[in-house]
């Protein structure tokens, strides 16, 4: 399998999924194995423990990695049904069409209460710390929202509910940041981050993850109610993933078998650098599509620069152009970008993704290709 | 891609996952595809409008497909939520291990009234009859329970529950039997059948399987309260499956885009042939199976062979024997079966699954193989 070469296809460069590595999509194609294989086992228990590595998190600290068959949405659930019992507040940090979705958590009992921010931009403090008053169960930050490409300072806002209301657990939707952006979980103080793997972290669609802090799990242990849920019951699961990552087999639901050998595959590769270095190069690979995209004249949606997302781009048309006259001819150049997504501005605007191996592995040239399209398009190559 | 040839690895007889085919596994490492790409949303629509004739139902029924990342295991969650209110009545048709997991759906509300029978048989009409006196809102039915082997006879019960208890809606856990045991929706009146994708239809796990009636979609339409749900809300799901069947993009969730190209892969070589040819195969391949290990002596679980699943076998150790004696004797000869999973008699057995292709594709020599391996094995080669 190690001369996989993946068929030849047009770039993908939409904030998820994103192009995924030969070995990553070799590892998806693993023949079938029992999901009770000794030689499934130690990879499944591996893959669990880098995912802590990736989210600077330490055993010690009693964080609990799980990973569930499933979307990314998935992991609102699981948030939803095991931390909050019947008629106890949520606050939802809303920076875009991820949070709004975050608030239909009320079908599991949640009272919702939002902080909205307007497009492009994140709540002020005051009202942050306004929504702390009543001393919520949770309050949840959408890191990167995919729809606007906001970045939230999540290490900030922590640091906020620290001080105003520290029994207030903190989950962090990272879908559009893990493995792209900062996420530092035991010094930051989070309680959960959910995630999936089509992004920043480089493997096909199709798994949940969640970190959880020992609080978090604490939390769902000292449950009055039971959680009214069963897929996504971490009463469940979190006893089939320490088995796991003690080498022991377990059954509750078949897991993905071979999504979990492409996961291993990527986080394997992820954490042979230094996490320091994977920002960095995201960074540098984002300063170099904003910076070309504003020489062009171009505008972003976030609001300034400091509270763009580094994993993606969210960019506004020039006047009188939309997305027919610009996406088809990038398509026609074998590159694949987004079109708008929140509602308010859907005809605005168009996002480009710059995670994994496109902002990572700069030798592939996958920037410069997608810079010098636009001009083209643009008209100003 | 065409070239693509699996590692080679022992062989996988488990009662799923099961073997997978190459070009299922080259589908399943397509390059990275947006879920709203061109490419890849006639695939989607076809691979749902392909599920129907699996299944033997038409789209003139009004049944609606629905494909969700997750395990078989979620389409539980699914039914539960999205189809029983708060204390409606819903009557489970247990048969071992995965019956069980059905009577947990209380989760969602559902008041669970058990019909058991004892391990290695079907419940009596009697009892079946006399559960529908309530007149329940849900009967399930695990058709074929993967711990024991015992295939439950879908459609006499159907008929029984069209004749006593019009109004019920009926649900099929068909994770271990679609494509493998007969199933015709339509005819039978079935309401919901669920799957997964790593046993009859040989596809990696990771997609739940779901076939509604036109009555179980009319009865989510017509709820008198909210859905309990976020992630398995049909609600949500129906739209966006209903547009990418008629070649629409549509999002509420990333769906598993490699995994819904192999599933496309392996469906299109399903239904290349009648599916009565397919059930046809699985009868022949159990019964040599079946035929063979009786010949040694062996003894099975099911009472008797009408009731036994035709794509796994669930066979007594001979007396004095024990897992650790056979499977991993097995298991150096490059043969993987499965270990019991029915608690009460767990060390008493062992499952062989013959699914998919080792039942279809007879050239490959796969039961050939397991037949000599455990005559070997036994000392009775």
């Amino acid at each position: 399998m190690s001369d996989f070469h993946q068929a030849p296809h047009k770039l993908l460069v939409i904030p998820g999924p994103i192009e995924f590595s030969d070995p990553v999509l070799a590892a998806n194609a693993t023949p079938g194995t029992a999901h009770t294989s000794p030689a499934f086992i130690p990879v499944f228990g591996e893959t669990l423990s880098l995912l802590r590595d990736v989210l600077l998190s330490t055993k010690e600290s009693g964080s609990q990695p799980l990973l569930i068959a499933g979307s990314g949405t998935l992991g609102w659930d699981a948030v939803a049904a095991n931390l909050i019992e019947q008629g106890e507040e949520a606050v939802v940090l809303n920076t875009g069409y991820f949070s709004d979705s975050f608030a239909d958590l009320e079908a599991y009992g949640a009272k919702v209460i939002q902080v909205k921010a307007e497009i492009g931009n994140i709540p002020t403090d005051e009202a942050i710390i306004s929504a702390l008053a009543s001393k919520p169960k949770l309050l949840t930050i959408t890191h990167v929202d995919t729809s606007t490409g906001v970045l939230s300072p999540a290490d900030h806002i922590a640091s906020l509910v620290k001080k105003h209301s520290p029994s207030t657990l903190i989950a962090l939707d990272a879908v559009c940041s893990v493995a792209s952006e900062e996420i530092r979980f035991d010094d930051w103080g989070l309680d959960v981050v959910l995630s999936a793997t089509q992004k920043g972290l480089g493997v096909p669609p199709g798994l949940s993850v969640v970190l959880a802090s020992k609080r978090a799990v604490e939390t769902v242990e000292k449950r009055k109610t039971p959680i009214p849920a069963y897929y996504v019951s971490w009463k469940k699961w979190i006893p089939i993933m320490q088995n796991y990552e003690s080498g022991k087999p377990s059954y509750f639901a078949t897991p993905p078998v071979q999504l979990v050998y492409a996961l291993h595959t990527s986080l394997k590769s992820i954490t042979s650098a230094p996490m320091a270095d994977r920002f960095k190069a995201h960074k540098a690979a984002s300063a170099y599509v904003k910076d070309s995209l504003a020489e062009l004249g171009l505008e972003f949606v976030p609001k300034s620069r400091d509270i763009a997302a580094n994993g993606m781009t969210a960019v506004r048309f020039p006047k009188g152009l939309k997305a027919p006259d610009v996406l088809p001819k990038l398509a026609e150049r074998n590159i694949v970008v987004a079109a708008g997504l929140h509602k308010a501005i859907v005809s605005e605007y168009f996002r480009i993704g710059h995670m994994g191996i496109t902002a990572v592995d700069r030798q592939r040239g996958d920037l410069e290709k997608v810079v010098k399209s636009i001009k083209e398009v643009l008209g100003k190559a």
